[in-house]
């Protein structure tokens, strides 16, 4: 006998579960349409091609791949050595990113100019299974394609953080940093140019392992004493928020002046600046000079969101401009936005947001021996032609089983047209919260079922 | 430059056609909900062991493998000679129903006794790509797990005819026959019992290669000239509604009586009548003493739902009392009827049911130079907050270039908060149908324009 579970790392839900899954999503879509981001899809298959060299060498490592198939296979395995990267011509997704950089370089005709996008759709990475960590998990992505102004950023932030507020978590922070301006702090320590990306991906990881674990990860990637001691003073004054913010930001832009354009350090103050005007609190709006981002495709501003009292962070984005080039041949500006579904679900069980979401039953028919299921299915179309949720027990076992099996479901209202009503033509409403029970010509049935359940009767 | 293109088979969408597509299939959940039929979500990839050997030797040719990692992935390769079905592990789930039964199994004391679910999910299959034929393609799924009663047929076939109504495609047919009787009438003419399932098989082409087709292929498939000849003389007579096919199924029971339990015939009956009485025309529901259905895994009834005008189905199912055996060890009878999308959408198409359905933008804010977005992002999020979908330009391009884009987007209202409006606290406001513009004070502009839209000013 196979197992019977789901794959590691990935889960099935059942109706409950999927449930306030559906309920949080459909907050954040109506959030996102909200702000005119329009839906996409992308197949959750991709090229191979399409998905590597795009997520660092640790990312291209937990994609998963696709076997060939037929003649392909077949010659592939022909070749001595068989190489695997020569076994698989398809990956499924990593992300939502690279799959809609794909499809603006694909549709770059037929799309608006400036293009507003979401996609809540699961992605798939290999990755070590742990608590919280999938290998199966929702994204709930927003893009703007096709401009360089901060506006865009002010959209994506702002919709994300509308999203959380909505799903009744309105305690986020929000970092903001520049890849750009990080950079100018590796230099501006010594570090040279081709290092500064290793530098970042260390610096990534201040928040898990703190100062001392980065210097050390930062010796280990070849950088000298004396830029590390540097770089982590340049950054020891951790996040600001309002006036000091503006203050650090101005300041930053003096000492880098010959490394660092100051439209850059402008442009984050303003982006702080009109996301207040979108009604988040200013205090929780911080600059981060210490704010890195893992993925190596940023190319300006990048932003985390975390909730107050969890650890980690519920979504994250940033700009990069060259990503959809990687496609197309030439740049195309673009930022986005990524809220975790899996982490924000967490959260809001954790705090009890999600206890009052359930399935919902209006009306249970039970089903009775000897008598035919006609009417009550006559009744039950007639019900759910008016929006009423019925549903029918198929077999005629003990009605005190039945009643159970209902109140379980959680059904408002039990239907009992028994042997007695279908001489009389009628059928008898119970109502579970009280037990009353009511007798309806059967006429006539529908229409007072429909008032007893907006609680008119 | 790798190709931008989405893998054969498989297709991006676009907002349009998204908006379209989530249009139908929010109907169809909307219908399966009002039956209390409960969302389930298994994972796209299952354990390879349990997707093979569920969908006959055609079947799991077509299952998508995923490649092993690591460590397994390097076991496999060193293997002489290499096996292909060695290298993977997991597949993308190639139907819903196999999925739902490990499903079953693995929560079987947590489910209802009686558990009515539904899936509208993606499936993959690696066919050959044609027209309406994709790789990646959605089937929405209701089944009944728990109960051998007819009833739980009746719930699942009206619930896909229900769902069809109301897409606008209410010309339905529903045709019905079992596999027991089938079976039946392959004894009747001859053929061995183990011969019986290639039997079905080559019958189930009947719609696509007709009586001569099935003939030749017979011959093929090793059934004698004397056995073909009879089998499709029991089948000449093709459909039946109403009385007729209440009369011939009785003359098949009395024909057959040695081979066929009565209750078989009996339950059709009964299954044909009491679907009239959800509302189904009975002009639209037929006996098929034809109908195979092509999977191996269905034991009892089986349904088929076409359009009229439309080669092919819309949507099938049957009754698979073994398939959760084959996960659990016992017996649990199910049924359950699978709505394809991808046709049906197709339909719709072409009779123009989805031309009304676009995304929609309320109100579009333009853009200046020299002006702060302060004021024009306040009250785009005070609109937001009450419901109306808001797009803000970013750029400050020209005003033309601007009215161009929100018509294109279908905005229905434009603001136009310029130097002027802003030093008076003002904003415009431009209806985009008549090219009407009124001029509000911001601090009432909110206000009036959720009227405006509402038609009320």
């Amino acid at each position: 006998m196979v197992s019977i579970k789901p794959p590691a790392g990935m889960r099935d839900f059942l109706p409950l579960d999927l449930s306030r899954r559906e309920y949080a999503l459909s907050i954040i879509r109506n959030v996102y349409l909200s702000h005119h981001f329009e839906p996409i899809e992308t197949p959750v298959l991709e090229r191979i091609e399409t998905l590597q060299g795009k997520y660092g060498e640790e990312g291209d490592q937990l994609i998963y791949q696709v076997l060939k198939r037929g003649q392909k296979l077949e010659e592939a395995l022909s070749q001595a050595p068989i190489l695997p990267h020569q076994l698989a011509d398809l990956g499924l997704r990593y992300d939502l990113t690279v799959p809609l950089c794909r499809v603006v370089a694909q549709y770059q005709h037929e799309l608006p100019s400036i293009f507003k996008c979401f996609q809540i759709r699961p992605v798939w990475r290999a990755d070590r299974p742990a608590r919280g960590r999938f290998r199966e998990f929702v994204q709930c992505d927003v893009d703007v394609i096709g401009t360089r102004s901060i506006l865009a950023e002010v959209d994506v932030v702002s919709a994300a953080c509308e999203a959380l507020a909505a799903l009744g978590l309105a305690d986020f922070q929000v970092r903001i940093n520049d890849r750009r301006l990080l950079t100018a702090i590796t230099l501006a320590a010594g570090i040279p140019p081709q290092k500064s990306g290793t530098t970042l991906v260390a610096l990534d990881k201040l928040d898990k392992i703190g100062p001392d674990g980065v210097e050390r990860e930062l010796g280990e990637r070849g950088i000298g004493p004396a830029s590390i001691k540097l770089i982590l003073s340049l950054l020891a004054d951790g996040c600001a928020t309002g006036d000091e913010a503006r203050l650090r930001l101005g300041q930053m832009a003096q000492d880098l002046a010959e490394r660092l354009e100051p439209q850059i350090a402008t442009d984050l103050q303003e982006i702080l600046h009109l996301l207040a005007a979108t009604g988040i609190p200013s205090t929780s709006l911080l600059f981060d000079p210490t704010l890195a981002r893992g993925l190596s495709y940023y190319t300006g501003p990048i932003y985390e969101i975390s909730l107050q009292g969890s650890a980690g962070s519920v979504g994250g984005g940033g700009r990069y401009d060259e990503l959809v080039g990687m496609f197309l041949g030439r740049t195309v500006p673009a930022c986005g936005v990524s809220l975790g579904i899996e982490r924000v679900l967490m959260i809001m069980e954790e705090r009890g947001l999600l206890a009052g979401v359930t399935p919902t039953c209006d009306v249970f028919v039970a089903c009775f021996p000897e008598v035919s299921a006609e009417p009550s299915l006559r009744l039950a179309a007639e019900l759910r032609a008016r929006g009423v949720v019925v549903d029918c027990y198929p077999e005629p076992t003990r009605l005190k089983k039945q009643l159970a099996f209902a109140q379980k479901m959680g059904a408002r209202v039990v239907l009992l047209a028994g042997p007695d009503e279908m001489r009389q033509g009628q059928v008898t409403a119970r109502q579970m919260s009280t037990g009353r029970q009511i007798t309806l010509d059967s006429s006539e049935a529908a229409d007072h079922i429909v008032k007893l359940l907006a609680g008119q009767e």
